[in-house]
């Protein structure tokens, strides 16, 4: 039976993860969860972020589900870094997937867009480009300062996941991949996604493509959603058209993501795309949706797609059956699923 | 009088710039214009995108007019690069000024956002960051290829652009200025705009201010416009998000811009945000109000503040008197707006 790792997190990453361990309980009895505190606590109590002996255990696990990691009282950078991106990057997490529907039953900000009409997913390239890393400060505090910050991009990077794209897109009705990139200005980085996709395409002839840059998908993303099915981009603009295309799709409180290493290497991790919100921290408001959708695409990455598909299931009926503006007791959404889930 | 240059450019650029011209000679009787053939035409007749003697030339005027440059048969870059980069950096123009308006008379594609709700300008970096133009490709087309791209950043060009953006929100109504990064993970130059950012936001007490993470304010663009007043971002990042504010306001067919070089030293140049869009080139198809605001933009600076305000003025006539749907017919609409403003 899978062995997962709980990193529970901050803020509202508990509760929603509470929630989420429920789905995955009723969908897939037996799974054994080891929890990890990690986090802004950690860090305040012990000053340590990821020690390594946590990072070393954590390899030793079949996924890791996540729920919220941050809080202002903690440095810009350091939970990010020291935490997220560390797994990230550690565990080869190259592939950050992040699909987005417009569920039945939720209303999308944008006018003429219906439920059902939006189903697309990101492929968000997860251990290169501007996260890399790579970057320096001169001169700090002085009117000479100048700071760097370097985009990384190799074609071994590249290329396997733009091939993890258009495999995706093959398994989908539409098979359609939309490169984002922004070849126009970052030239040397450009050309080798541009030349990478370019290759990889011509082994998927029954794939269409298309390119565009980075700025006409934000915006195409607000005016035709629809268009889009698969679409793969760099790390950085991967960040910022996710959060675009949950917020079409009625918001980050729905938005779910698997940072997947696809190579069974190391193990992947699913969390929501939301942060730990501390506003609303402790009180039982958060969606927990998010976090079960994870935990589904958790379930799928380890080979458990029935179980998966009973949760999505279960969301949709769920989603389908709210009431907009209604309030959310996150509790409550999760005893819900879980039922329906285990019926 | 003054003396403008202007570069129609390629597809529609021409259409949309005799439309403005229209207006500014109804608005301002006597501007003299030059006119410079620069664009994609140019590049395939002669391989010259920009001769040195023409920056020169250019440099001698005013301000610059411009409709669109690009064309699909132009490789990516040799255009954005050689010309209009090429001129938003060796003039300076570090203001890269980008106004949303929802105005009375056009539909956002987000169902609760009214006219009159959205009002908000970019002030975008315009010559530093990733546009820089630093960097570089190894092994290119083998499996060891590595390209980077580097984002440059110096105290001098952050702190000038964000005193611009305070320097205008004390100006505005509601005095506000979010800054807009990704602190979290480009620590260095992240941590560069904060400093200057609080430094500069010490010596306008009377103006308010926020931070906001790129993905954040990417996904609160669509979801709430109407909370931002003054926006000072990066150069790649004010690409973006001008798009999507572009986009909730009506689309990048009404978006104006300025890339400005506030010291005077060298002329601004006023540009719509839209492209030279091929498909609709020679139609008379076009919208030119786009064009239309940049003149209006491009008045402001050279002191014009009245001919500005009435081209402003009668754009708002024209927009409100459309019919949801309703095709535009290029040349028309410039004709209604220049006889307003005339009136
Ligand atoms: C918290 C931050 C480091 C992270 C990112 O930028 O990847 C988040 O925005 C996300 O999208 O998962
Ligand atoms: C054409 C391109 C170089 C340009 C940019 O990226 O600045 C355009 O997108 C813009 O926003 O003016």
């Amino acid at each position: 039976m899978a062995r997962i790792a709980v990193v529970a997190g901050d803020g509202i990453g508990p509760e929603v993860v509470a929630e989420a361990r429920k789905v995955i309980d009723a969908a897939l009895p037996g799974v054994e969860a080891t929890e990890y505190d990690l986090g802004a606590a950690r860090y305040h109590r012990t000053g340590e972020v990821l020690p390594d002996s946590v990072l070393t255990e954590l390899a030793g696990h079949d996924a890791i589900l996540l729920g919220a990691v941050g809080d202002p009282t903690v440095p810009p950078g350091v939970l990010e870094r020291g935490l997220l991106l560390k797994l990230r990057f550690s565990f080869d997490q190259y592939v950050n997937l992040r699909p987005s529907r417009l569920w039945p039953g939720v209303t999308s900000p944008l006018a003429t867009v219906k439920p059902g009409e939006v189903d697309l997913v990101v492929v968000r390239e997860g251990t290169e480009g501007l996260y890399a890393g790579a970057g320096g400060t001169l001169h700090r505090d002085t009117p000479a300062e100048v700071a760097t910050e370097e985009s990384l991009n190799t074609r071994h990077g590249v290329e396997r996941v733009v091939r993890d794209a258009f495999a995706r897109a093959g398994r989908r009705e539409r098979r359609k991949v939309t490169l984002v990139h922004k070849t126009n200005v970052l030239t040397h980085a450009g050309s080798l996604w541009a030349r990478a996709f370019e290759a990889v395409a011509a082994e998927y002839p029954d794939v269409s493509t298309e390119y565009q840059h980075v700025d006409a998908a934000a915006m195409f993303l607000v005016t035709q959603p629809q268009r889009y099915d698969v679409v793969v981009t760099d790390n950085l603009f991967g960040d910022i058209l996710t959060d675009i295309a949950a917020a079409v799709t009625g918001g980050i409180g729905l938005a779910a993501s698997g940072s997947i290493n696809p190579d069974g290497t190391y193990p992947s991790m699913f969390e929501p795309v939301h942060g730990s919100a501390p506003d609303i921290a402790g009180r039982g408001l958060a969606d927990p949706v998010a976090a079960v959708l994870s935990a589904a695409l958790l379930l799928d990455q380890l080979g458990h797609a029935d179980a998966a598909a009973r949760i999505t299931a279960a969301v949709g009926a769920e989603l389908a059956a709210r009431t907009p503006g209604e309030a959310v007791r996150t509790a409550e959404v999760g005893d819900r699923i879980a039922a329906q889930v285990a019926a």
